[in-house]
């Protein structure tokens, strides 16, 4: 087994960041109040932040099929398990050590050789909030990638994403790297973290291509519907729960008189996402399309990220209904017109909304926004920013992804995609005991959506 | 369609919340340690309450049929984006502004106008917490009116109640309106919250009528098992943990030295609420009865609400014990003899128990509580309360509600109802490659209880 | 029926602790500005501690079968509300009080004649804090003894866990004990908390036998799957989630500097576990195991309990990835060669790991670890406390359950076992409307690995 040799090399590889032969003890910090509050709040913020890996779990596999419920949880679990130790011994260094010309940070790793920086808050405090940030732009990208890609593929680019793709951006824009020094904003990542995610995503859904079924060769699209909505609804409130500590976390300071109007900016982006779907999808369905709402909070809190210690309540609320509209249009054009399959919706969720966000800070900042008399020289350092995170992003990806798939591959079987990759990857199925319409012969999978229901029912009953 | 052209214009409508045309911008406040220490503490608190909307959810969607859980999430996000919208551009005025007799707050709309006013916190993070809070007395209804209730009439009467019927009984208690003149306590919203939700939800059931073939022409009762009791489960943990945020955070202040007792009495009272259902149920049915546990623990905390600030953790055990109690009783009357047909329990759970605690406060509140010898008038006092809330209330919601019914109607079409209201006003199933016993034609849906078991499965095997 | 008799006598004696007579009010403290952190510190903790009671709810119930999962509900709500209500009345004294020889402490029942005491904050939020812990020993025995253990008799056996066994335990370690004064550290519980815990559930699964059907006569090992994996992986993100505030919130102190490093390691050791069980049951089965993976962030977690605020980065990234390989190699012990029925593998998680974090102290302490420099003392101390509390679980939980399997019995009936404990002890079905496999007559569970899938499906479909 050419995969299993790989997979025991991968996670076998692990074990030099883990074993780096180092005798290595924190340093505790005597502690002001101030400074005990910067810390908590730290703290606080990267507890609710991990707790969004949760979020994504339920998101992805609720919106999924169920045959491949198994495959994203242990995706999510590789995921945090390879990005906190990843960027522990590597991603830090690269993301806030001091740099080269603004391009990568170059010391730093293991946490250690970096006593001599200030990071306002001791410094593994610092870290914990980074590093479960970390483990989230790879996260993105399996959600666009469900349901066909090898799970040996994926963790091998988690390692990359969190060991160079995704702390390079970060070094622009929050080590002190070139586009900080612009004058770039993405307080808290709608570039840094999600746009870096969603075009990643992008790329990978790409090259993987779609899954099977899902475009016929006459040109129509199928609707593969998730199998458990309310899973799917439990994530996006705990993502949304943890976006408090993303967005407001992101100021490293519970002093910070900015704490608050971050909050609240927070909250009505989200609310504003949800009504622009609801109306945009009123006017175009007749009905409010459920899984575009859920998604549509999530439009709204990416996009009012970058921003969110920049704009106006008002500002949020227009950002975020924008983002939501925006959204609905960008799934439809992924999902119809470019053909690309991405299941959850993550490219146009965190990859356009993360762009749009980012821009919207150069039209609403109160300092420095076009609509508040700021004039048009931010607007076009966010445009510079968001052209060259993509271009970063597409290009690492494009590269780590065709190599990945030389090696060893990126999609499963036709035969284990069939049959769910939580058998094939992990001999596990997620609901073992429950019946399912797809799992009968002479069946399909229950439709989901109204419109393409069935008459009659298949399964014959005893009188 | 006329639905969906009163749906557009609703969500249409929000816009002009929106977009208020102003340029309005938060006002940083500089911070003292103790006030940071208030702001973090009332910011996480109202991120705690946030995430109760994702236990309301999965509470109500667990404790009803499959077919309705995608309606019941759609309502809970909209109650979300409603509820925070117009609490921003309508209710907070009307909620804390200064008031025309104690009645009504008339300044403060889109938050603004209000500089002069002191909420010992930045006004925003007071205004979180309180957006939080208003979202919750809508979500109360949506349990009660679930399986039959049209979304978009739903969405109508949030607007309504988080614009003025919540925010008029807030300004009587919290916005120094003439129920806080009295002497009124209700300290985090037994019945600012809980009963006015409770008692709007009784108005909503009773006006919408019951289920189909909840009550038969026989006078039987049919008992309509939830589908998911661990989704329930989930959500009744999940607000558990949020009251904490709930009732320690209405202190807005962490330096508070009440917050300590706050949280313990919402633990010991949860937990007497679990104590009495188990002993009550296992006296009547031999057997405890799960949702109504589950239940119990919610009985408990509403029960607690009022006076948690106020009574000893004695006092809590007896207040979250006899609440129990009280709402297992209550149940029985609303399913059985009243024939209101609340498929949550919300009216029992949040109305009953909601002004059983706050009268509760006049006998046990060690300051002032009859049995600490406080003398009757504290208790007179919450009666009043109790009395002004509940008359406000029915009235407002009945007036509401008609004038719905008279426009859009309150009511799905029974063949939308049997179908479940997923397809019907959303377009999609919440479990679509599940098989379900009611799906199959021939059988009825599987009994969950024991009483009621059928001998035979109705599912033929094949050999 | 004997059983309802002793069930309501068991809930009714709870009254006894409800009620004592008593007119007791909490004292406000008044704060300056480092108490109120450690305070607001402790009490968000808490709040944490208390979400994994969810979190526990959720793992049992997905990893064990659909027809048992309201009974864990129940059982879960029976721990937190015996927990808190005992360990308020009782435990707390045990504890804390100030005790005879190191062993036993004999003051603060009730919380009163306690004002003496020091707890460096309030003392209900030192309680707080100490009891959501009290009430987590005894669930870990619930998943152990998952399936066949009758509900009245595990609640019994929760009242002695709260009221005597843990608190003994903790008096040694916490409260002054003998412990403590041989230098002993466990700093937030992997002995006092997991390993009690662990090795009451060793001796309730083995005294209560296994599942039927779970060894054959001729001495083959059947796997019986858990039927809801992502509610599994949900509860296994959720205690992760409040292991945070476990671990970290050990300190009852914000401003503590060690909190930082704790959060750190917390977050490093769930990683690593993770990689370890990744890694080795890929080299043994060529896939990576999804519950043995999720078990292995637990077991990471558990194994840094002890030392999470002795040890380095590096040093609780090999407790992690240690404790996952050798919670893997457990639970195939207990299971193929022991022949003790555990479910969910808590005798491995909890005990074992439980008791090898906390003779890893001994190694990889900074300060007084073997790998440090500190020569072995520290070493043959940890031994000793493993060794202690070994025994006295062992000893008391064997007492316990033989007098409880004398009065009541351990065990539900055959019948009812078969049938399921849900309709048995609670008649409610968790997901009445859902069309399971083994519910058909002549089918089997449908298997959920791979190994064992049978080629045909065995429901027929109509055509």
């Amino acid at each position: 087994m050419f995969g299993k040799g790989v997979m025991v090399s991968l996670w076998g590889a692990l074990l030099w960041f883990v074993f780096p032969g180092r005798v290595w003890a924190a340093e505790p910090t005597p502690a002001s109040n101030a400074l005990a509050i910067d810390t908590i709040w730290t703290l606080l913020a990267a507890f609710l932040v991990f707790l969004m890996h949760a979020g994504f779990t339920m998101v992805e596999s609720g919106f999924t099929q169920s045959k491949n419920t198994v495959n994203i949880i242990m995706k999510n679990l590789a995921t945090i398990a390879i990005g906190v130790i990843v960027f522990f011994a590597v991603g830090f260094g690269i993301m806030f050590g001091p740099d080269v010309g603004g391009i990568i940070g170059t010391k730093g790793f293991w946490m250690e050789n970096i006593s001599d920086l200030d990071f306002g808050i001791p410094t593994l405090g610092f870290w914990l909030f980074q590093a479960v940030f970390a483990a989230t732009s790879a996260t993105i990208v399996s959600g666009a990638v469900a349901e066909r890609f090898k799970f040996v593929a994926y963790c091998i680019f988690t390692v990359v994403m969190t060991a160079i793709i995704y702390p390079v951006v970060g070094h622009w824009v929050w080590g002190g790297g070139w586009l900080s020094r612009l004058g770039f904003i993405d307080f808290a990542g709608s570039t840094v973290v999600h746009s870096v995610g969603g075009w990643s995503a992008l790329v990978g859904a790409y090259l993987v291509g779609a899954r099977l079924g899902k475009y016929g060769k006459d040109g129509s699209v199928q609707v593969i519907p998730g199998h458990n909505i309310p899973l799917g609804a439990l994530g996006v409130f705990i993502l949304w729960f943890g976006w408090f500590g993303f967005n407001a976390g992101s100021t490293i300071s519970g002093t910070s008189p900015e704490i608050v109007s971050i909050a609240t900016t927070t909250l009505l982006a989200g609310a504003a996402g949800i009504v622009g779907v609801m109306l945009i999808t009123t006017i175009k369905y007749s009905k409010p399309d459920p899984t575009l709402t859920l998604n549509g909070a999530l439009a709204g809190l990416v996009g009012i990220t970058a921003g969110t210690a920049s704009v106006s309540p008002t500002g949020a609320l227009i950002i975020g209904l924008a983002a939501g509209i925006i959204m609905v249009f960008a799934v439809e054009y992924f999902d119809r017109v470019a053909k690309i399959d991405d299941p959850v919706g993550a490219i146009s969720v965190h990859g356009v909304c993360g762009a749009f966000g980012t821009l919207a800070v150069g039209l609403f900042a109160t300092e420095g926004g076009l609509f508040y008399g700021g004039g048009i020289s931010l607007l076009v350092v966010q445009l510079i920013g968001v052209i060259a995170v993509f271009a970063w992003s597409v290009f690492c990806s494009w590269i780590v992804f065709s190599i990945i798939n030389a090696w060893v591959g990126l999609r499963v079987s036709p035969e284990e995609e069939m049959e769910g990759l939580d058998l094939g990857e992990h001999g596990l199925r997620a609901y073992g005991d429950f019946v399912f319409r797809s799992a009968i012969p002479g069946s399909s999978v229950q439709p989901a959506t109204q419109e393409i229901r069935m008459a009659k029912p298949e399964i014959e009953v005893s009188r």
